[in-house]
């Protein structure tokens, strides 16, 4: 059976990273036909459209996508996608890899954001000159469907310590926003509770305080939209920064993966991207598809030429985007 | 001319450390009235009210507040207390101090804060069985003030820096919150420009991410609430955790102080709590009613025991409240 994956390599270095991830996933005995499209600032300046509508039903049609990345209009680009693919949970992982520099090297987490709602929901009014309301929404259908998606996650054994007992903690700001939040996290806890999934609880700001002086004593988190954006980007910057770090976006019989990293204009048509969070957001994919082995094939892979094979600039070496993808394929 | 201050110690470690500070601000040559207050879950037990009439009351005719720390009743306390002194700003120093194990020793920011509104003014809906709403709210004219604060916060040198010319950084996400954070940025920014100071922007994820790969590109944060919350506790866990943080929530004619800290009731009533934070928010007191020199005196002395006096369990030594107190009150 063929997999049907759309391909956007939007603007910036995913133009570059996307089709080394495509060399990857080429590179594996597992069938897939990519379908191209097109999505960003540089569609954007010539159609009007930062995601034409023929990108959007691609998507939401295929099996599967792979972004790259967006410049200026990546919300516009993205938030879009993610309700094509039908996600609800976004899946980001931050690991520290032995032998990149990290602020916290202990760090290996898994962060479950819910994707759909929160502030993203975004009813926004302007009532009057002065004041503007954003209406955040928070259900409990959609805070079961994440809850049950972590307890499965959990007990499969796909959180960091691979243990099914390792259970999840709960970030969240339920003291402030009691009815939201408060629904949010008792619906959360209760299905951790009817699964006998082991579950705690962290304010998100005493989170952000606890991550940085102690990452090794969380595994899998789960948060409400906004709370996973932030706290997984700052988990992103004790791994040492974005360009590392992949992402799944699964819904119920579709899936987008990207890289969390932007666009980087600076280094951008160089050719000198580093491009293993494309790779490893690739090997999501490839995972997501119900081929384990391989999945896990790229990532050793990955982690072998993380800790002894050729580096890009923003790891200290001097290799193109190329020699380490080669390199990725080779030890496949 | 005296300064009536309300001292409310709270729960747990809050009863050692505001008495600490205290005596500190009893060993300056500034004249006090002191007004003792209860607030939190000692006198909720007893009276049923976390934060009794007479209490907010007090505190609204004060000229500024000394707060310890609440437990459970943490938000039901520090919330309308921050409203009873009629708060627009929560000032949030993070700095590392020499000598003290941090995860980031340049840490040296300065999160301003909006302390009125965002998620804060909470209004929130039960709508249906399944769903639940809370209204942010984003104003203008709270922007603004925020802002022309910010402004003369930097132009009198009161950034890390010193340097009326170091600028701030406005930390938003207005390219999700289009409308709400949209409004915030743009008054922001359009203020700083009228006054001439320095100001740039980052997406709060990619701030949370970047601070701690490297703190020392900023200095000034001024930020919506909640983004200022999640942030300024972040910052916290890069200079060594919540223990040697103070705050200031100023008005405009009152201001309330507190350490960032919580209650730590697994130290509380041993006398061996840091009272560091909740020294430093005596001098933020003691500076805000225009004693700069005393409470420079009070940090010097501060800085001075962290580097070579006695210390508290909390930074690997075996000293009490009383011997840290002394210490600094020696100093001063
Ligand atoms: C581009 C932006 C809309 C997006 C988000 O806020 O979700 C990004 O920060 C992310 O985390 O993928
Ligand atoms: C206790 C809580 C309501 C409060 C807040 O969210 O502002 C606290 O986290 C703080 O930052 O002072």
């Amino acid at each position: 059976m063929s997999h049907e994956v759309v391909v956007i390599e939007g603007d910036g270095i995913g133009r570059e990273v996307v089709p080394a991830a495509v060399d990857v996933l080429e590179a594996l005995p597992v069938d897939f036909e990519f379908v191209s499209a097109e999505a960003g600032d540089a569609v954007k300046a010539e159609t009007g459209e930062a995601l034409p509508a023929e990108t959007y039903d691609l998507a939401a049609d295929a099996d599967a996508t792979l972004f790259g990345a967006a410049g200026e209009t990546a919300a516009d680009v993205i938030l879009p996608l993610r309700e094509a693919v039908d996600s609800f949970v976004n899946v980001r992982p931050a690991k520290a890899y032995p032998g990149v520099d990290a602020v916290r090297p202990e760090t290996d987490v898994v962060f479950l954001r819910e994707n759909t709602e929160g502030v993203y929901a975004g009813h926004e009014d302007r009532l009057s000159d002065d004041l503007s309301t954003l209406t955040r929404v928070v259900t409990s259908s959609a805070s079961r469907e994440l809850a049950e998606f972590a307890c499965e996650f959990v007990e499969d054994g796909r959180g960091p310590a691979g243990d099914p007992d390792e259970g999840f903690t709960v970030a969240h700001k339920a003291n402030v926003m009691r009815e939201t939040d408060g629904r949010f996290r008792k619906v959360v806890l209760a299905v951790a509770e009817e699964r006998g999934v082991d579950a705690d609880e962290e304010l998100m700001d005493a989170f952000a305080t606890k991550l940085p002086l102690d990452p090794s004593q969380y595994g899998v988190i789960v948060c409400p939209n906004l709370a996973g954006d932030v706290l997984s980007d700052l988990a992103a910057g004790l791994v040492g920064g974005l360009g590392l770090l992949p992402s799944a976006n699964v819904g119920h019989d579709n899936a987008l993966f990207e890289p969390v990293h932007g666009t980087a204009p600076d280094i951008a048509g160089e050719g000198v991207a580093n491009p293993t969070a494309a790779i490893l957001s690739a090997a999501m994919l490839v995972e997501y598809f119900g081929h384990v082995e391989e999945g896990q094939r790229v990532r050793d892979a990955v982690e072998g030429v993380l800790s002894d094979g050729p580096r890009t600039g923003d790891l200290g070496g001097d290799a193109t985007t190329e020699d380490v993808t080669a390199a990725i394929v080779d030890r496949l």
